[in-house]
């Protein structure tokens, strides 16, 4: 009998993240992938991440609509609560023999607690991180909650170590989204036009010219300062000039601030340098930062994956925080001058080395062989 | 302007647990009582413990019924979704400055998610104990999502820190469960007949003769084992044949199992000797106690109240697994001749010793001071 | 390809009213019966319909916990709610080609909008018929977003007609709970001992003494006289002096009342002549009711099932205001003295004629029959 | 003591309904106005109606956040379910005398069962029409579950009493979106530049010349078609060669559909004469039909407030299949030749005569009145 494993992937960057492991649990002989696809990423406004879910060959076993509309930090809890509601429906229907989830977005605890709550083994992927706002409550809330964990480093490790969970339960994988940076990276061509293969709006784009991407999310806790932020980071990147790929933010509370910053621009400034997507395929995202000069914002992609592809990144803010990082990322405030000299600063290194931070490259084949072989238990003491 | 303190009271023993620091919260010259009564202290199938709420002199600031029926792993896992949803308006109707939730049920983190996701400083009273099962994990869930935590005693705060939380967020109050206790040790006569004041069905009891307590709730992960061990402990004390105080479980999933095995047996054996009960008023209950013989079950007052008040206890199973306790309880399993000898080896003890391990009875007065003056932060970040 | 035919069973009463329909359907060559089992259908506390569904022998294709509990009207709005969430879900799961709902309970409004708002062919089940309060307003308003109309009688067909929709939508199949009640007529020997195989609590009641019958619903348009009526009912009956069999309400607003008369009633006389039951197999309780010298209360058990097996009925207060009626039913109001007349009264009667006035006893085929035909569409339009 | 009158707006178009009447109930003296602006009433995505809403002056009670995202079948369901869990602690919390509902959309329901089932009076506005679709069930149900019926017409008035309702609860008002066409028509100056005042995206249209309106919404029984009928339409639009304002189609079901069809157009033809707005204040839109060539479209704007300031209209499909409607509307279906055909013959068309079938402008008023004076009973049963 196989090993039912039910992956809930919410969002669009948690699906790049886990692609390869997803992968490798659909072709495991010993294990039954039962892939849920839920909240925005089922979501056109989002970027239908499920489109690219299924051309990659996936069967959806079941889509869970939870999402409230409304973008504000209440509807955020009332979409875990309706999240709770469904996928405990869709548990009972499903009886997987283990539950994963991923990351610390806050609608993954829905999954947390649906499985906890249920007696289904819990796994998470990417415990023990460290970074800022609601996503650190989140992450070590659900480390809690979980009864094996599949880390991308022995920093991460280290980390559930000290918080009571114990060694034989933790797992250093790598993250699986090094996995694809790892691809990328043997094979970096640039081979598609990105304006003309995902549309999106506004300028077009040479890549053969230098270009900069850029990709930052609203933080929770800085709610009311979301549209301030966006428009001094629009301001800079304007001046300096140089096209630059923009993409949406996820939909977090705070994202309207951001989304209504850029349309207004976009508006007054008819002739900007910008263009703007909703989403792009995992790998073509990769080559897209490969050949770029930087990126900048507060993405965890730059953290992650461009420090494997010896991406320039600048970080701004506090959403990133204490992530353990390469050398390729300086980090930055939300303060126009700064932000100016540190992106300029950027622009100007080359070379940077290759560093395996978070994996090299089989996390989601390591990923695959734990949940096969791990003894599954639900009762958990902490370990002091 | 004063505090807004926001407290969510969900079930009988979680009223009991805390109701000297409402008090102190209500009388306190800097502080605003919120009152929410949610979950099954509203219902009445589990004692009514809104009317105990309301006789002791509070005003209710608002009802949530979320409770849905079933008492089984996916009702409470959706029981906690709707929990979210209608605890989320409540907060946005009120505005709390803080919120503040009590111990490790599981509709608890309905309180803890709704207020961390919505920016409200959340205060948690109880964390930083060990236990077993499910309330293990809810307890140091919440703890993470916590931003200020309110101990028992030094074995918990040192618990907290090494769970990566700041020092200056922990404060040792002790537990106001122990407040009533110590009023109850320094007035111990038993003042009332509980038969008459209660109700409850069964047989009637003569409180000048020698009596039991029992108190067993089912434990969530044990799910299929509920009802067998519940006829095991039947078993076990209708052999005793001592006139025994028998309370009914809370709404756990599980309690179904229990409660039929306890109709079925009252149905075969009219002529038994105990006498059920769903709720008593607290102190009520602690005399009640301070007087018997012995408690038996699961039930954490033996390990904190009881400590203070001198009362021997059988502890069973694994639901209080790993806290701290005092000289007066003796630890069994579900294995039926162990248990009629250490039933019977307590029944011998006496003259036990008073225990301070739980706090020495002004824990109320002190968590009002700790809330009055406390910093309130939402941003935080683990400690190493 | 077989028609696959989801029928929504939400309650005691609906069951027994469209068990042979669901036999018919199960057996039919042409449908497929996917059966749901849903809100107090699946609860221990209101008689666990759903062990006799199981051994009639169904297999439930799902199980739908909805009911928040509380019994107050706001959790009966929360609860069709909550039904309509669900169920979505298990209409997205199951595809139905037809969905089926019965009769005129608040939650029964859950299905006929998740089906409807789904683009699925709504068949209602007992439609057009008259009576008073909420039920009056749920009743027609599922009328008005069903596609097929599956009616008692020609005075519910013609209702229907007037109220706009098309004859060619509505079949008189008679009601499938004078299926069960012509096959007792048949055979109406009371082949087993209630109390005994039952349970029960009260007195023991031996059925070849003349005995009661009593079943009374609050209504929820008089939520605040629930408990007064229930006492004024208590207490003519035990006035009586003759053994009664009496069943706990269903689970609506304002239930609680009435439980909590009858329970103090009971532990105030405990010599009383009642004895107390949840539920009863329906063919059992319609042979119980053949033998009772009278039925007393608002059930509509006594208009439909009473009138083609002739059993005398007291029936009381507004709950069944204006259905249609056969010579057995005597009405009144909550008066004491005219509700004692009325039960004298009506003691004195026998040899009362069977009445046809809700079908022949084939209605269960009939449906079957009906829905394996019929054009099914959903797009409709008032007929004036 | 004032009657305390909630109403609950749920979208764009009842707002412009029903604005007359929530000033009329505001400043009425025996009257107290309770305004729960919910749903896509709040959404930015669909034109942030509650920003007029606060424009015009009104103190916005309670928000009530409870569209799931999706825009499928299944979520409009879903949608209605939590609207009446949420609404429900609403009414438990403002206690309203009375309960306003406005038209037929599907969310409505939502208010409708949250307040009979709460036994809270239920008046309905705009009941007794007919059209098609859903909307159809939905209109004539909610009649059903209502006390009192404020109607635009006579025809709605015999409508209802067919149906059963009493001719002593149903009153004609008129429509009070007719009182705002009264006082753009006897001021119907165009006094503002719509693409400089409210943005929208796309080519800018200098109203001195001549222009069409596009209003189309999905229909929600026809939900695969819903793609091909937009890409017909704007087909046929664009031919004509005219500039467009055309209007971005309500939150239902199958709006992705639309959007997405306009969405393509635009990026395939940057250089079309149409410009998309989501939503513009009332009479601003009134203004730009009244000096429009004709309204495109299936709103039923175009049967309604058209037919009193005297616009031609082509009406497409079958969403206002059987409404009363006047000389202005010519009715064609989604056939591209006989639909240019029909729009060019609208076109010729000049001189319309005002017509006052939905009311004569005074409808604010009256409503304000027979809410303010009549009886408010809960208890109802159908007239036949």
């Amino acid at each position: 009998m196989k090993r039912k494993v039910c992956v809930v992937v919410t969002a669009r960057p948690s699906y790049s993240r886990v692609k390869t492991a997803l992968m490798a649990i659909k072709n495991h002989p010993e294990l039954e992938l039962q892939l849920v696809v839920a909240a925005s990423a089922l979501l056109d406004r989002y970027g239908s991440t499920i489109n690219y879910i299924e051309e990659d060959g996936f069967t959806i076993t079941e889509r869970v609509y939870m999402v409230i509309e409304g973008a504000t930090l209440t509807t955020s809890a009332k979409t875990t609560g309706i999240g709770i509601m469904e996928l405990s429906t869709t548990f009972d229907n499903l009886k997987p023999d283990v539950v994963c989830t991923i990351g610390d977005r806050y609608e993954t605890m829905a999954t947390a607690i649906a499985a906890s709550y249920m007696n289904i083994p819990l796994v998470h992927i990417q415990g023990g991180e460290v970074t800022g706002n609601i996503d650190e409550k989140v992450r070590h809330a659900i480390t809690k909650l979980a009864d094996l964990h599949l880390v991308s480093n022995e920093d991460a490790k280290q980390r559930l170590i000290k918080l009571g969970e114990y060694e034989d339960k933790i797992f250093v994988t790598g993250c699986p989204s090094i996995d694809l940076a790892k691809e990328v990276s043997e094979k970096p061509e640039l081979d598609f036009d990105p304006c003309e293969k995902y549309g999106g709006v506004g300028q077009y784009i040479n890549t053969n010219e230098p270009y900069l991407v850029v990709m930052q999310h609203p933080v929770t806790t800085e709610f009311n300062e979301v549209r301030k932020q966006a428009e001094t980071l629009i301001k800079v990147i304007s001046e300096l000039n140089i096209p630059t790929f923009w993409f949406w933010p996820n939909p977090d509370a705070g994202s309207d601030g951001t989304s209504n910053a850029l349309r207004t621009y976009r508006e007054e400034n008819p002739n900007n340098m910008f263009r703007f997507f909703k989403n792009m395929e995992g790998k073509d995202f990769l080559k897209l930062l490969f050949h770029s000069k930087c990126l900048i914002g507060n993405s965890s992609v730059g953290i992650r994956e461009c420090s494997f592809l010896g991406v320039p990144v600048v970080n701004i803010g506090t959403r990133q925080n204490r992530r353990v990082r390469g050398n390729n990322v300086k980090d930055v405030d939300f303060d126009e001058v700064r932000l100016l000299e540190v992106i300029n600063l950027q622009l100007k290194s080359n070379n940077l080395k290759q560093e395996e931070i978070y994996g090299n490259g089989d996390a989601g084949f390591k990923i695959a062989e734990v949940i096969s072989k791990a003894k599954l238990e639900i009762k958990k003491v902490i370990s002091y």
